[in-house]
């Protein structure tokens, strides 16, 4: 029998207590041994719903642990890149939630640091193991529709998070789009030049801090396909995530899953449900598969399938899309860094 | 170039002149010489609007104009018969409307008259022109998935026919699941029994003359698969016309056409358009080509798609389907002749 | 804090299993305190994975500990009846999956003993748990759409069963239709008469043992309503399960989930994916949600969502289907008893 | 009964006999006294199919046809600027393809003449009548689903036109994206500054005069919404049609309607019909209803619902987006006048 992997998590929130759930029940390829929340008694509710022996406030002591081989970090970002260093510096296998981190300085330093460790690392860009849109991968990338041409992303969030929530999160490119960016990488390869346009048409409040909730960013990728990516902050139809992959011999796409297959007909027409409204529905096996193929790559020492660049690459494009919003110009992301 | 048909159309009323139209506008390949209707203002009105030079009262006399080739009969079911016995006897090639009688006797004396003449006859069983109706057939008796296991025909009208009408239709199996047994028998073969269920579900006056408006009808055919044709007489939602063959291997449906694509969403779901009301929107573009096929037919001295025989078995077949009801028991067809 | 019920499981099979990991993982409102199973070793090793602390061989252990509110009985058909009666007597509460029994006279000692001793009895009709045929049962029922007119259930599993399983399996009727027998009575109420055809035209082994792998059984309900089940024991894109209630004033439909939702474009048309190969993938959140709904009637002394009656209703139904096909007749309902 | 108008068509090409004969077949509110071409056997082959008495080389003999009330102009683009002047000062009412010509002094010139003359002037922005874009303009225009925020055109042509068309055409935005900056006026409103990506990744050839197979347009409208229109000269499972206007409470579609509706199930999964590969074919009712409309206006003197000012409107967007293209930068529709 293969041998499972020792994993800590690190921030048990929102969604560090996913992971916590999923790597308990569903990823036999690796045993939970211990969690850490400098919130303590959050941990601790966590442990004990899923039956984790050994709670931690301070991740120093499960660094210092041999027996722990690799860890996860769902804490809040601006602690992610000081974390990743810590992990890195003491041989760890990191798998850690996006964004890597705001600061570009800082992601350089904690990527510098786990390539001098020689550790993995893996982003936790959830969307990428879902079945549609790796079903779409395999179709692109099998050259069977001949060479990309045009991307087009859909996303669009059920509602405005709250207000204490949008003034720390970073923007709406840093914060949401910057899924559809990884995508977009994910689906047809490396993008050199980003053009924005955005604005307020849905909460006023957020003019106050120079944030928008409804934007487009066009691409230009590197093999000369483009894209068209648009998003609004508030989808009163569900979590609306979409994507096509048009190719010079055909094109395909992620249309969304309903919250359920029934459909009423009646004198108006035909009728059937919302999507889902909540992102942890709509992508919940992918937050088990991202962790379980970590794992395998641990156990196998294989290369993550999400790398340290593909996180830095992300934010980078977040700053590009601010930079071009603000400036009303396409921008390269060569003149971000 | 080909040479043209010359046809002339016998009944001008709802069907008949819908006929003329499409020979007129959209049927290059004949010539519609001239058109007749025992109330001659009808047929006058719609040769005005055609364009067609020659009007008459009584059709026999197109029966004795050597230069007619072909007649298209589409007056009241009840003179079918004698008309299609005057026309073979004259020589001329036959497409007559559905039913082909009431009456079997009178259909067997027609079809013994045509045999008789060597004419052609075309039964106006327009559905099996649909395309979707005609890419399931090309699907299923390619065998590419397997032999036919499982037939399923749904068949709802929009809206229950005046009184007057359901008086003289000849009951719901004669009158409108006649579509479904030819449609039956062109996708999966010969029926050797059926068994029917009835009721008066939606209009009470019906029961008067023992007329049903909902009703399932169980197939058994000669090659071993079954079906199940569902009937209502109205359909809020549109004239909803659905099949499905499912086979050893696979499947094949045909789904409803909606009256436009346009989808709406909102916090209650997504919303559809309606199916077309109205079976001749519906169906339009097969009571044009089942007519081009059968001039094809004449011109080029093929076997018309629709036989004589496939147009008295739906007789048969409502007849079983009547007999199964009242007495409640499966019917051979061999036991109605 | 509501209290929470302890329950035991009696069985740990294939089924079993399931509901044990359910119950474990997915149902906070049980204590899962004992599993149970006459091969020892392999309630072990479901214990083991589940973290279940008490393991025992033989069910009258469970019985005698007043500890132990409720049990769900999941062992091998034959057994069922007999523990239902041993479980009543011990004034536990019941889950026991379907079919209750093949033998109706067991059936009814054992609801009989339930009866007497005033527990609770669910029946595992997995299926009605369903969000899709609950949003259908919830618009039909409401009345919105008008009264039932014709049910149409499709229902094909992907795969025959291994012969071994076949031989004892009741036929296809009574292994295979009871679900759908028990989804008719669910969306449109009591059936009175059915009719059955049937044929071996996939697997011709079946026919040494008189089973059958294609039928079609058509229904009349008790308030007027028709309907036609159609079932196959081979569809080869996926466990097939729809189902339509057509209505006076419209229709609800339930249609499949495919197994993602991509699809590719190409020069020969559009391209999706299959509908889930396997009924424990199709119906995987219906096992939780019947257990859970058990539990709160529990807790609450609500009456159980599927009885006793329903149970046994579906199994005279399977019988009356059976004796329909071989003497190629209606048969009453109330013929069986 | 109410007047039909006299119109004429100059003009029969390949759009121009479409309109002889639709006007002929299907717009009794028309009289269609004469057609015109400057090679008159094309007219005259025209005639004779849709029974069109008069026929003339000379289009100036049918605007002193005092008779004529209406002229429909379908003549090559080069001309239509000179045929509207005349025409308008002839009092004739207009209707005019698209586009109205590529140089805006010979649209202001003309524009500013059907003024002077107080004539009406319909350009044929065919794809506005289409039901199911007028179907989402009504539900967008409507304000039930709130005010627009993004739109998303998807127009893809299904093969690259033949070189020698593709070099006189005017290039993409013009020939191609003009249709689709109409509809995105009709849809949300007026534009003010555009954005336009392109490239060659289908067509080689085109790279010798600087045209493009692949692009996408980012808008600004002035009432803030954004929106962005994906264009590809190839699109090999047909003519790709489809838009959204996604709103602040609510979206609006269109989808694409397939060749039929029929579907086959194997074991690789769903597989539907093609899109019409015509652009004909799927806007073939448009062209029968945009000259209905432009006769009842003229008729009843009411305003056409697509006015010269659309006209000019789309070709400056069209001009604005080269710029863009080739100065890779936004551009104000202003800065083109």
């Amino acid at each position: 029998m293969t041998r499972k992997i020792n994993i800590a998590v690190i921030g048990t929130g929102r969604m560090g207590s996913v992971h916590v759930k999923n790597i308990a029940r569903s990823v036999p390829e690796a045993n939970l041994v211990a969690i850490c929340d400098i919130r303590l008694e959050v941990a601790q509710a966590v442990a004990k719903e899923c039956g984790i022996q050994r709670v931690v406030k301070d991740y120093h002591e499960l660094l210092a642990d041999k027996n722990i081989e690799a860890v996860l970090i769902a804490t809040s970002t601006p602690t992610h890149a000081l974390i990743i260093k810590d992990a890195a510096a003491a041989g760890k296998q990191i798998f850690c939630e996006k964004p890597l981190a705001l600061d570009l300085a800082e992601i350089d330093e904690a990527l510098a640091e786990v390539e001098k460790a020689g550790v993995k690392l893996q982003v936790g860009f959830n969307r990428r193991f879902d079945k549609s849109f790796q079903k779409v991968h395999e179709i692109v990338s099998s050259g069977e529709i001949g060479h990309p041409c045009i991307l087009h992303i859909t996303s669009r969030d059920p509602e405005v998070p709250a207000m204490e929530f949008m003034r720390v999160s970073g923007g709406m490119f840093l914060d949401m789009t910057i899924h559809d960016f990884d995508m977009a990488r994910f689906q047809v390869g490396e993008i050199e030049e980003v053009y924005a346009v955005g604005g307020v048409l849905i909460e006023p409040e957020l003019k106050e801090f120079n944030d928008t909730d409804t934007n487009i960013v066009t691409l230009k990728f590197a093999n000369g396909a483009m894209g068209a990516i648009d998003n609004s902050r508030k989808s009163v139809y569900g979590y609306d995530q979409r994507l096509e992959v048009f190719c010079s011999n055909g094109t395909a796409m992620a249309e969304n899953k309903k919250e359920n297959v029934a459909v009423k007909g009646n004198p108006e027409g035909f009728h059937s449900a919302r999507v889902p409204h909540f992102f942890m529905n709509r992508y919940a096996p992918c937050y088990v598969e991202e962790v379980r193929q970590f794992i395998e790559c641990v156990r196998d020492d294989k290369p993550t399938p999400i790398t340290g660049k593909d996180g830095r690459a992300a934010v980078v494009l977040g700053y590009a899309a601010g930079k071009s919003l603000r400036e009303n110009r396409p921008v390269k992301v060569s003149e971000i860094g």
